[in-house]
């Protein structure tokens, strides 16, 4: 009776068929609960680790900060580093692979740098385990120089750089690389800040000050194009200021996202320099006039840190939701049935409509889709793939056979909405479903932070903007404000102090506008974006 | 004159040509001699590294055994990554991540385990470096327990594990990890011993001993499978002896090869661990009986050790020879030109040459194009090339752009053998040259292994087998033995003191047959692999 429904009754009757259906403790227990609690609104801190914890991304394990990043995580990491890769390669980029230890002589090499990473790494002092005479082990083998696990690899890099760079005609240089790294930070979160973390590193050294700031611009565009047109999310691009940047470097730049908590996620960044790494690290080549010069480098990164970003942009009380472009499977079957004739009738419409989709691509990405008959009631197996955020279910049972169709519905709707597809147009319909459904995302992001971004002039109003909003959650405040500001650091502190609000970037599109700062009121030429962060 | 002769007359002048040009210090100097210095038959091992050298894959860095992976050198790796990662997708697995630091008392929890890598392990003590008040840093913060960076993870992934499985219905649970390890090797040589090297790890749990010991053989198929229809290495698949198995295996299966000093190398391992990691982990499920018991766990890898293998199987005394299935690119065009017109008429064809290789495939891998049109006589860009490996090298100068034909090379042929090739025909020849050189690097190198593996009865016999051809390559001797073997290990050490000969593997396709061992003499049932190795 179900299944030859038009849609619009079809719902309705979904409606009905769900709330006197039975959920165990991990779905949903009533027809207006969601399947993630708590909620976003009741506590967003705990909204996220559920959503992580029920699309099954990853979990802490025993190691200090460290995390385990489970299949469906580490696959979301590998469709990034596919996709980013490529757009490397096509500006010219080539990957390499570099030690994971760094003396520690080399560390002290760049003053600025050794200070901003000196009090949270990983330092090996020893070689091996001895017997300790009690049943255990102690440590044994000191190593005459301790090695530090790299926090990042300017220096080690730029031994090897050194080598490699002789002439003017060896440059440009453009190196990436794809490698775990250890900071050991104090509290830790999922995605977002852990000890140890899977990123991207690009290096590159240039003949000139002018295509070392033109590389260290390209690759901000690189990030700000991957980040909008795959993990749909909108990114402000910008720089960050004296106090923020990269240490080492003469200049920081970012791409800047808001998360639905209002809070700002940095979720790249690309360093200008200068000669600060190259004379530290000895990279000099002879240039055009015969005489031998400093070059000039740069450094950028992404991280595992972007999967935070996803999951935080998009995702709703019911779970991830995934862009298709990011996504590592993009169709879920649902296979439903009440003995074992419609199972084999159901079963291979199933791999029909399977073969429909083999090989099939979404744009440049390959489309892929599980087929989910496992032994549980359709609503379980429904929700199952809600909460992993996969973009399109479609459900099969016997008048769906019989009707030559299937009934489809998209993770960026309502959950019990669903909608009959005859077999013939499946594939255009899913096609055009996941682009409605990138598009939808990236829309609802771009919304959300317009809508929590304002301009402010008026130090109260600044201050009653990033003040806790409702008591239950004191983290929720206002969003991004675009405010004056001279341009001193003690001013960046002073708000920092009073409100852990920071500055987070002086965007590229700031227009000149006279003004007075937010906090001392001294002349100033532009807005600079203010917000929390992570 | 010289682009419009004959293939048999172009080669005579070409010999000529070449013998007249002048090479820089990097390629030939003379005729006869190799592009490599010395040869394998003069020093064997130094022509190791300066293949390495000549074709740029890799090199030592500061840090203690560990090595840079220069770009050509990576892009083997990423090659090699890429199609297992299909093999091992296609078997039913999953890629994961766990941490890189293994806490001191996981490690301590299997006991051949701990004893098998204790000994060389690198071990983070301290969280950060400070100030040591003589203007550098001391190391600081001690941890509570000291971290081993991974050797390998049993350890580290048996605590997820045990967290994961709870009920048949969980199993198998099918992983794989891509990362870096450190081993603390004493004597390191690039790509065969580093301290940190690359790998892939598969971790799997099965509910009966029968699917995991399945399981076991089946991932050494699959390395069989890569080695020799990708790497072109044909290999032996056999079992390890108690000896030499992974410690806290139960079972330890293996590929090993033959490289062209006649020494085995083990590339790539397979074990059956029983239920001994799943009780160190607590890896424990409900059986369909309702009862809890012990997992059967195994796990197999291969690392960056393959690219020694690689080069050690098919290389020659002109450097690097890279099967086109595993190369990073397999076409070389060379322009040739005297002047500004011919320049620009032929890079013009030169870009239709590579248009026609645009998005064309050999079987299931993409073909890439490189044009080398630096400012270098043909002929070191030839060599060059050469020495880097790459298969095909099209050299196109003005009379070759009249003719619309171009000079084809390949590299498994003599250097400066060339086909005059017309530009209808190209496509289907280089395709066909691709095939060709794919099944001539497998069948020389298999062609190699018969030759020098022999049957040896007679204790004297096999130990002139093994000693030195010559003094001045000492390493230098027969082969593989296939000899009769009593199963003492006593036997097994004093072949190894002697000798520096180990049993490789008792092979699996090893014919019942009654014997004598060839150490001691007592009765044997089947012949294993004896040989020298890496």
């Amino acid at each position: 009776m179900l299944y030859n429904l038009k849609i619009i009754d079809r719902k309705a009757v979904m409606a009905i068929v769900v709330s006197r259906q039975k959920f165990n403790g991990d779905t949903m227990s009533k027809q207006n609960r969601t399947a993630i609690e708590p909620t976003r609104e009741q506590n967003y801190a705990e909204w996220y680790q559920q959503v992580i914890k029920n699309a099954d991304l990853a979990e802490n394990s025993d190691v200090r900060g460290c995390m385990v990043i489970k299949p469906w995580g580490y696959a979301i990491w590998e469709n990034i580093q596919r996709t980013l890769d490529v757009m490397f390669r096509e500006t010219g980029h080539r990957n390499a692979y570099f030690p994971l230890f760094i003396p520690k002589s080399y560390f002290e090499k760049e003053a600025e740098h050794v200070e901003g990473f000196a009090k949270e790494c990983a330092v090996v002092t020893h070689s091996r385990l001895e017997d300790n005479g009690e049943g255990g082990l102690k440590v044994a083998g000191e190593l005459t120089e301790p090695l530090i696990v790299r926090p990042t690899s300017e220096t080690i890099i730029g031994a090897s750089f050194a080598k490699w760079v002789n002439s003017y005609r060896d440059l440009p240089l453009l190196i990436n690389q794809w490698a775990n790294i250890v900071r050991w930070e104090m509290r830790t979160r999922l995605f977002l800040r852990t000890a140890e973390f899977l990123w991207q590193e690009g290096h590159t050294v240039h003949e000139s000050s002018e295509d070392a700031m033109e590389e260290t611009r390209k690759m901000l565009d690189v990030y700000a194009k991957f980040a909008a047109e795959y993990l749909a999310i909108p990114v402000i691009q910008g720089e960050k200021t004296e106090g923020e940047k990269f240490p080492g470097a003469v200049n920081t730049y970012c791409i800047e996202a808001m998360m639905q908590d209002r809070k700002a996620l940095q979720a790249g960044t690309s360093h200008f320099l200068g000669q600060n790494f190259a004379k530290a690290s000895n990279i000099k080549f002879q240039g055009r006039n015969g005489e031998f010069e400093y070059a000039w480098t740069t450094s950028w990164g992404v991280s595992t840190r972007l999967i935070g970003a996803l999951i935080m942009a998009h995702s709703d009380d019911n779970g991830l939701a995934l862009p298709p472009k990011i996504a590592p499977s993009h169709i879920a079957l649902i296979p439903i049935f009440r003995n074992e004739e419609e199972r084999v009738s159901v079963l291979e419409y199933c791999k029909k409509i399977r073969q429909e989709f083999a090989g099939a691509m979404f744009e440049d990405i390959r489309i892929y889709t599980e087929l989910d008959d496992r032994d549980l009631t359709g609503s379980e197996r429904n929700w199952y793939w809600i909460k992993k955020g996969i973009p399109i279910r479609i459900e099969i049972g016997p008048r769906d056979v019989a009707a030559n169709a299937v009934m489809i519905s998209r993770r960026d709707k309502e959950p019990r909405e669903k909608e009959s597809v005859h077999l013939d147009n499946i594939k255009a319909y899913v096609l055009s479903s996941l682009r409605g459904i990138q598009d939808s995302y990236y829309q609802r992001a771009l919304d959300f932070r317009q809508e929590h971004t304002v301009k402010i002039d008026d130090n109260k109003k600044f201050y009653k903007f990033f003040s806790p909003k409702n008591e239950a959650q004191p983290e929720i405040h206002g969003g991004f404000a675009h405010s004056h500001w001279c341009g001193d650091t003690a001013c960046e502190e002073k708000i920092k102090d009073d409100l852990k609000v920071t500055i987070r970037c002086i965007p590229f599109d700031a227009e000149p506008e006279e003004g007075s700062c937010i906090c001392c009121g001294k002349a100033s030429d532009k807005r600079v974006i203010f917000a929390k962060s992570y």
